[in-house]
């Protein structure tokens, strides 16, 4: 499946930077770079050089200077994507990077596609595929939980667990088919006891990695957040101070995270989402009051609400709103009361707030958010109530959509698999079951898997990686 | 001037990449790097290994694996800075690459400021300021004609033979001042006529140099083309088609050179700057006759004139039209007649077109703009149009404003020296020009410079470089 051509991308971010780096990596890596790379006495050739060495020089093309570069130097099969690989460091312009990758490809290299690097990385044994596509998600993490999980994947995660006890159903399965073969003698090479206390393995282990796709994925993509009120009680006053409590950017950065996940912010170390849930007000108008049950609807899809109420109204009117809210609510989500403008509020409205009674999905802050009073409070709610903890727990919590849509079939057949022992079924049915379960389970790390699923996880990749 | 702090930056294009890559700069550099970073078998240090090695490991960080990454050892002097440096090549998400420099910052780095790095590259010696200032340029550069300038003036260019000229120069100047330590006697240390010689060999330098910044500056910021017509003679057509003509760009790019300098092309290595003339046409509107002024006085900056033509119109209109842009067109700009839709014109306007007198600085071109057809010919008399080959000139090309502002200063003084040697002007007013001429000379390659000047050249910089 791995073609023997040399490939080439530029593998930092695209744009000018101060400096910029390609790659080349392949059996004529090189050997290619060697065609262009003169050291500062000429004599030097990157061939005779040792493995993860740096050489400064120039790469030169048709005897013309195209730039002064340093090259790094990986021999196979230590590098990532263990073949010989060749990275050039050279000079940030988009002009430099694109005239280096011609001339590379003028010399026999080919344009690298999506994630082909890590693609070579996983067909030459480096890696195996839930680790392959772990590096996708590290590279697109936004947040200390995910890169923390997708580190966690790419180090190996819950690939070796599964692979373990895979390859022991794999033993058994074979004993049970060996059984197929005397179908006139009652013989049971696979001891059911045995394969009673394995299949329970794998089922709750199965189960536990399903289960944790919610709590993953969450915090992957971040914590949906709805901020709801009507119009002036400073919904977007308090969004935007909470966008300011993005920490993560310490220097100027042109064009960051804000640009391209518009609406997810990193608040210590934990990604929020925000929804856009404006409109959400009394109306007497028909038409306009369906829109507003659109908006009512996104709510369902929150797991903390922020219901923001402005006190300088009277209680009864404010408890109006928390009512409506509170039915809108699930207890599966979490309601924070934010009553906004103490400073200026009716001291009614907010005495009778405080010794409002709170559900155990429901929370309260008092807040001037224009002057970011209490605006700490409000955070150590919001990381507080979703637990996104997951230290120590890393290796069982699946991010990947795929990996789930696979982990429930592969549960679902596993447990088949202990009905069936329970019920005393028949060993070719037994068969089926756990070569379903086994199947599943390899097209998790990639033991098992097809040109289609390695082009579709791949297309997703930056070029480059 | 050179403060002992150790500075990091992410010296990568700003944004997620398949790797990203952070530099440490400073005596501390290794030092911090060893802090954090953790080989496979734990027990390498960065200190112990010779300099341009690569090594594999983690960055740990309070016990937490922040990233699996390679570091580049380089060390003092041999860097790029001159210093000791290390380059973190780490994954490219955004949240690791700043997650990465916060730690570094933790352990006793401070981010570097615009250009630190090349700052310190100057300050350690390891280039002059006008070869600094090419690094910047270099990675601005958009083209293959203003790469080369900008390499060629970061590899030395015209700095070697300004710091000759100006040694001697200066050999020259003490001499005559110290003839002015003896005004009683009638002493000349400093040979005249030698002194003339070397002031006509300095002063047809800086000649050269001042004169080539026209083409410098074309060639750095592409020529200035402007595209006239009427509305739908297949203006933006035309356009269309030459932007499509950006070849450079070979693999897909996200946030291309197109988003940056929005309207510059690189046409077959020469970068063109297209104006947007939008409304030239004739109107008996006073009020908007003024705005069509305002647009022809834009002709007055482009270097190429495109006057597109629909030859559907009657030979006497189209004469009407190129008579009117003839009056506006000097005769240092370049007028290229695009005579278009040529395959449904009239054929008389074609055939009277074809045998139109042209003047020296006038071409003309039969297109038809939508079908690309003839657009290749169209090319050859843009990019012929203007030369700017300057194989083996590249080294009297000056592109940088602020050199080009001091060589004009430098010329004048020299000029004084030449006409005062002519004169026999006393010694103490030929010292003076002297000196004046070698602050300047001293001022482009930073042998002078001041804290004002350097925080102003780099400031221009990137972050990272």
């Amino acid at each position: 499946m791995i073609d023997q051509s040399t490939i080439c991308a530029i593998s930092t971010s695209p744009g000018t930077g101060a400096i910029a780096v390609i790659r080349l990596s392949g059996i004529a890596a090189i050997d290619i770079a060697d065609r262009i790379f003169k050291s500062p006495t000429g004599r030097k050739k990157l061939a005779d050089q040792n493995a993860n060495t740096l050489h400064y020089g120039e790469l030169v093309y048709n005897k013309e200077i195209i730039d002064e570069v340093v090259v790094g130097v990986f021999k196979a099969p230590h590098s990532y994507t263990g073949e010989d690989l060749i990275e050039i460091s050279c000079h940030g312009s988009i002009y430099v990077q694109q005239r280096i990758l011609e001339i590379l490809v003028e010399n026999g290299a080919r344009l690298a596609r999506p994630g082909e690097f890590t693609l070579r990385a996983f067909l030459n044994g480096k890696m195996d595929l839930s680790q392959a596509e772990a590096v996708a998600d590290l590279i697109a993490s936004s947040s200390a939980a995910a890169h923390r999980l997708a580190l966690n994947q790419m180090r190996g995660g819950f690939s070796q667990e599964i692979n373990e006890l895979r390859d022991k159903l794999l033993h058994f399965t074979s004993l049970v088919e060996l059984e197929l073969d005397f179908p006139e003698e009652d013989v049971e090479f696979a001891d059911r006891k045995e394969l009673q206390v394995l299949a329970g393995k794998v089922e709750k282990l199965l189960r536990q990695l399903k289960n944790s796709f919610q709590l993953g994925n969450v915090i992957k993509n971040g914590i949906p957040v709805a901020i709801v009120g009507e119009t002036n009680v400073g919904k977007s006053t308090l969004l935007n101070i909470l966008l300011n409590e993005d920490k993560a950017i310490v220097s100027e950065i042109h064009g960051t995270t804000r640009d391209v996940i518009e609406d997810v912010v990193n608040i210590h170390g934990t990604a929020f989402r925000f929804f856009d849930t404006a409109g959400l007000r009394d109306t007497k108008d028909y038409i306009e009051s369906l829109g507003i049950e659109r908006a009512y609807n996104k709510l369902t899809g929150a797991t903390i609400v922020l219901l923001v109420i402005d006190c300088q109204n009277p209680y009864p009117v404010v408890k109006g709103r928390i009512d409506k809210i509170r039915e809108r609510v699930s207890s599966k989500q979490n309601l924070v009361i934010v009553v906004n403008k103490i400073d200026i509020g009716s001291e009614d409205t907010i005495h009778k707030l405080e010794s409002l009674d709170l559900k155990k999905n429901e929370k309260r802050v008092f807040m001037v958010a224009r002057d970011k009073k209490n605006l700490d409070e409000l955070i150590d709610i919001m990381t507080h109530t979703v637990n996104t903890d997951t230290s120590g727990r890393e290796d069982v919590i699946v991010t990947n959509v795929r990996h789930y849509e696979i982990l429930k079939k592969a549960h679902e057949a596993i447990l088949r698999v202990v009905e069936g022992l329970k019920k005393g079924i028949t060993g070719d049915l037994l068969a089926q079951d756990i070569r379903e379960c086994i199947h599943y389970m390899g097209e998790i790390t990639g033991e098992i898997t097809t040109h289609e699923v390695l082009g579709h996880i791949f297309r997703n990749f930056c070029i480059g990686k």
